[in-house]
């Protein structure tokens, strides 16, 4: 089997068992209008290749359901019209059976078509960007149904039969690694698979610096708590203070003070805060408040891309951790936690890299247009599917955003 | 068996065929804040019996689940916390089938304990408005489940077997029927179930009022649609206008145009609009407005009973129509329709009678604390399960709500 | 000189005398939507005489100033387009000095026209309807500038030399006056002007019942927020309890809590509160929930008017107190304060009487199409002008409304 | 007399000069909560001096009035409350009169107060910084009355004496220049004033690109409208086009359609738009669009700076146009427009220079806790005092700011 074929198959079969635990209730019900139903990631995957391939290349081409079209396309102005966002949750039909019928059979035409046109470059090279955006679907399904259950007052839990770790031992000391800055370049350097967003890679100018060894820890957070951090508008971005108090903020979500401990509300349910592990589902003005408390800042996605591609360079792809229900502690005084527990804000608006230029037709639609009024992360977190992260990956969200797991890597300038 | 037993057995039967063609995921999606889960219906009313009749009767009472006390209530302070109401379509758990054997373990409770308080006449009317209360939400059961479907672009039918009857022939002509007025009195006059809004029975004093024969039609209401009176401020209540143009609306709820005809999402799907039957689903501001521009009135709620209570008096229980996936067309020159097709908006605002006095304890809560910014509606429609209907009986919803099947019959002054 | 030309010159002169302690600023400000700039309602009440007197009747008539017309209409779809009402503090042109020029020259002009049109019966009903329409917006101008005034941190006076009566002593106890029911009359009964919506008289049937001697006074509504009042939902409605919540309201309008004193924002600045005094600036919804904590009930219009009509007919207009800033506390035992010192919230929703009719052309819209989702008020306050207040007099705002001199006369059920 | 106090005195005067055409009720109106009142910026202004130079140097120091302390704070915590925002419109005392006196007594105390100080630096660059905030204000004063003037239907004149200029020629052609990239230093170089935010200067890398001669006038901008730009989502960020959907927008801010020609709204009221000016009052998100939608796009103010700063060193001060009604139209084929016109959109997000350190104390407030989620605009407007300008400046709005004199220069990759 064509090794497109078979990884094809496995990133399929991968989102299928991400939905596994939940019922059909819980992959219909959208928390929020950033969320969406895992329903609808399962079907709007299938979307893309049934859309973007399959109406392309198969002879014959029927839609598995004409409806779909509208119904499962997320904000490709290309294709044509599509359904409200925040009334995705409302959509009980098609059922969850139907849209497993859906996935089933446009998995076996793809498989009939595939063989076909794998000497296709163009042709491949979109069955990989269909297979990359549905890895971020995977991430996506496993923070929006996060979410949904933190909302039921019962602390469900996703999969109750594999624990959050629980770690006793505090972690390593902090430690601050140099880089002299300079001229440096940044971006996708060729060979493997990137976004359009990564590209060129061109040069930009770094004063010197210095990265954290490790992600913020829970305790470390919560000393910033304790401290009053919530409190005082000194440690905050003007927009991120009035933001903070129109929405009462006081603790990061999914934190939960009982008495006079914290807990938190995880995958596996409501268990007592893990001091040593990365503080989590943080928002850009969090992330920024805690370092300016810390006597810090965020770093530049610049700084963050120089100093770890060395590194993640040398790490074998299995190396990489991923995939667990919730980030572990770091272990040692390098530079840890780079990718595999959480996504770490920069200090970094998302805007295109000088040359930029979009990929034609409506998958051109996929980056650019986000390029306003959102900050970059980068790194990749413990719900990053394997094998999806890179050092020039370029993850964005709106400051105000929380439900991802995002932590903290401080910076600071040195010299 | 008591009679009390069997009933309590029919009603709660009736319940479970009112959701037997929905999915789980039909069941758990909420539309709006105003509309409620079928699942949430499901276990309220389930709820009910638990807390005011097995807590306080059952030797040796355990909750079928501590968590559903907060979960389920409804409103009723008087019990403690609840779930917050915008946010019932987020519990995907409990899923679809514990719900279902919530209900079994208290029916199974409920005809255990019965036997043994049957004689107990408080007890037995606790029972009666719990049985009262589950036929209230079985109606609303069937308009939230329209409206959850009335979202989806695919125009799923609830029902598709038992498809909604299609009536070619003209509805009978509008006649007027006249009361000459004087000192009345309405109100329940004892001897059967009402609740306790329907008490005291008091004298009023109308003036002569003329009602008319039938509800008004879709042809009827077409009629104002075609002559612009959705964009003709002279017809409408200030108040109405301003939410009217706020909202954009141009023709009721679930009507769609279609070039030059229009169609009407029911709950068979959609199809063309029968002009013969009576419009359904206006909010008071519209029924209201409609009647101006027909040179009428909506009637008051007391005009309604003393010219109805003779009518259904003599009405055997079985002749009422309801229970029905839409209204059917008026047949004759009597005062039809008076039950079992749409609920009739009156002027009156929704207050207490004179003398007013609400239940002890929780329940109470169950009417008199919603007496504000509502309107009466008088009648029942067909959706209303068979028997649930009364001369007396209040209705009541916001000027603004329309997804009830709420109808017009117009008054006027005479003589 | 013709008495229906020194009552305009009167009335028109006294609105100017309200406006005389204003500067221009306070007179163009709109401190929220409901409220108006108090040069709005200096010329919009001279839009209405240059709108449904002039222009009908002045031979040339030329409009002062053509966008005028617009401008200054307040609701009266009749005429045309309007200012958008939450823009009103916009209109910074024209200055207050161009308002008193338009009300000068159309009082001129109206001096010119009037003695040619005094024997017109139906001109001189359009005129009164004009000054009995001024005298309300003088009332509006007093409270609107009152909650302008509330909104700056520095508490300005509206009027610092005239200082709000100070009155140490305590109220006269109170004292339940009642009535024996049956059939009664209410309604406007014909012989000096009357608004609309206080016709026809009608019957209507009362139960037996007692109203309180005296409003409820700044101590005994103080002693219900000491018990917690505001935090238990068993004394509200129940969308009072979540508008209440929503707002954050602890304690009435213009209060402010100083350590364990109470302080009162007046129209003479801020000043201790005064216990004897009538509580004012209460809702619909807190009028309410002090009656039921009190085990009282507010009155029904009906039986206010059927109490006070033979008062208010043995009292000379002359001793009708009113035009204060602030209401006096009662004096006796009888039925005390039913006008000039605060409106009485009823229980009556605003409603139409049997048999109303709106008058004919643009002043139709005068009343008529606001009867929904309002409360009648009886009585009239300390702001009413004097000669305003009648027994039949209707006043009605939303359940909401709290910046009007609005408290509470108790009623009850006897016999 | 010291120069520093000639220059307080002039840019004093020069801000009463701007209010002169104003009345009391101009000055005092808030027509959005981004705007201030006019008496606002009179007020904070002095305030400014009073708090940050007065009170720590004046011997013997007394408030004008202490509750101005909390009035006319804008946004510094550092100083302690402060009256909300979006309420300054409600602040009809104190009137315009005596803000004016503050202003004279601030002013004299500064007079008498300055002459002992100018030899302390630190002192003077206070002072100085709080001239160059004064001329913030000023613009933004003249941006505010505009905006407020605008919601006047009568399309009022800030200074009908002095008209708008019409030009009838058209501009000359856009000619693009080009840069060939490579390492670059922006930021401050020392030498005269700069905000914080300025500095450090710091080398960039640039790529090669062009920049084009002039402004985008208003001629093209119509062309934009005209091929239907505002309907078209692929010319548009994502974020923009919504904002767009959801607000209607169909033009600039004050373009009014009248049958087939445009007219633009100006502080000399409406009139013909004029070809060949500039077009203004454009937000990010226009900006972009019509940038895309020429096939360029918005220069980085790296690139900008970089170009404009030889031109502008080569610009007496006198030359920079400025403190007119209107941005005038280009008149040749240079780098045309630089200052003086119309603020220029950049792609740049307003973010810290690196190693960039806030003022010590409150003043520190004054820049850096607003580097999020805003965009940078260069050079200056024609509302922007005489020499305000400089090549380093960095202006900043949110993406949605449309009441600012902000256009397009375009940009493009080259090479």
């Amino acid at each position: 089997m064509h090794p497109l074929i078979s990884r094809y198959l496995d990133v399929r079969r991968h989102t299928l068992g991400l939905a596994e635990p939940l019922s059909p209730e819980d992959c219909a019900a959208q928390s929020m209008p950033d969320a969406s139903p895992a329903k609808w990631h399962l079907a709007h995957t299938t979307w893309f290749f049934e859309t973007f391939v399959l109406e392309a290349h198969e002879s014959g081409f029927a839609p598995f359901e004409a409806a779909f079209r509208v119904l499962f396309n997320s904000y490709y102005n290309g294709v044509g019209a599509r359904h409200p966002r925040p009334q995705r949750g409302l959509l009980t039909r098609p059922p969850l059976a139907e849209v497993l019928a859906y996935r089933a059979d446009v998995d076996a035409r793809m498989q009939r078509l595939l063989p076909t046109l794998v000497h296709d470059a163009a042709l491949c090279a979109l069955v990989e960007l269909g297979l990359q955006h549905e890895q971020q679907h995977q991430e996506l399904l496993v923070t929006d149904i996060k979410h949904l259950l933190s909302c039921n007052p019962m602390h469900p839990a996703y999969r109750p039969a594999q624990p959050v770790a629980v770690e006793c031992a505090a972690a390593p000391p902090l430690v601050w690694h140099a880089w002299a800055g300079g001229l440096a370049e940044i971006g996708h350097a060729g060979g493997g698979f990137a976004f359009d967003n990564e590209s060129p890679r061109h040069p930009v100018y770094l004063q010197p610096y210095a990265l954290a060894s490790r992600l913020v820890t829970n305790v470390e957070f919560a000393a910033f708590v304790d401290d009053g951090g919530y409190g005082q508008p000194a440690h905050w971005l003007a927009e991120g203070w009035d933001w903070r108090a129109a929405q009462g903020l006081e603790q990061p979500l999914y934190w939960q003070r009982d008495g006079s401990t914290w807990h938190e509300f995880t995958l596996a349910g409501l268990r007592p805060l893990q001091g040593a592990q990365p503080v989590v589902h943080l928002s850009y003005f969090e992330a920024d408040a805690y370092a300016r408390w810390a006597g810090a800042r965020l770093p530049t996605e610049a700084e963050w891309e120089h100093a770890a591609a060395p590194v993640l360079a040398g790490m074998a792809a299995s190396e990489a951790p991923g995939n667990l229900l919730h980030p572990r502690a770091a272990q040692g005084r390098g530079l840890e936690q780079l990718v595999g527990a959480a996504w770490q804000w920069t200090q970094s608006s998302y805007a295109p890299y000088p040359g930029f230029r979009a990929a034609e037709g409506a998958v051109g639609e996929y980056n650019g247009k986000f390029m306003v009024n959102q900050y970059v992360l980068r790194g990749s977190s413990c719900a990053t599917p394997p094998g999806h992260a890179r050092a020039s990956y370029r993850n964005f969200f709106p400051a105000t955003a929380r439900w991802q797991f995002a932590g903290v890597r401080l910076a600071k300038d040195i010299g």
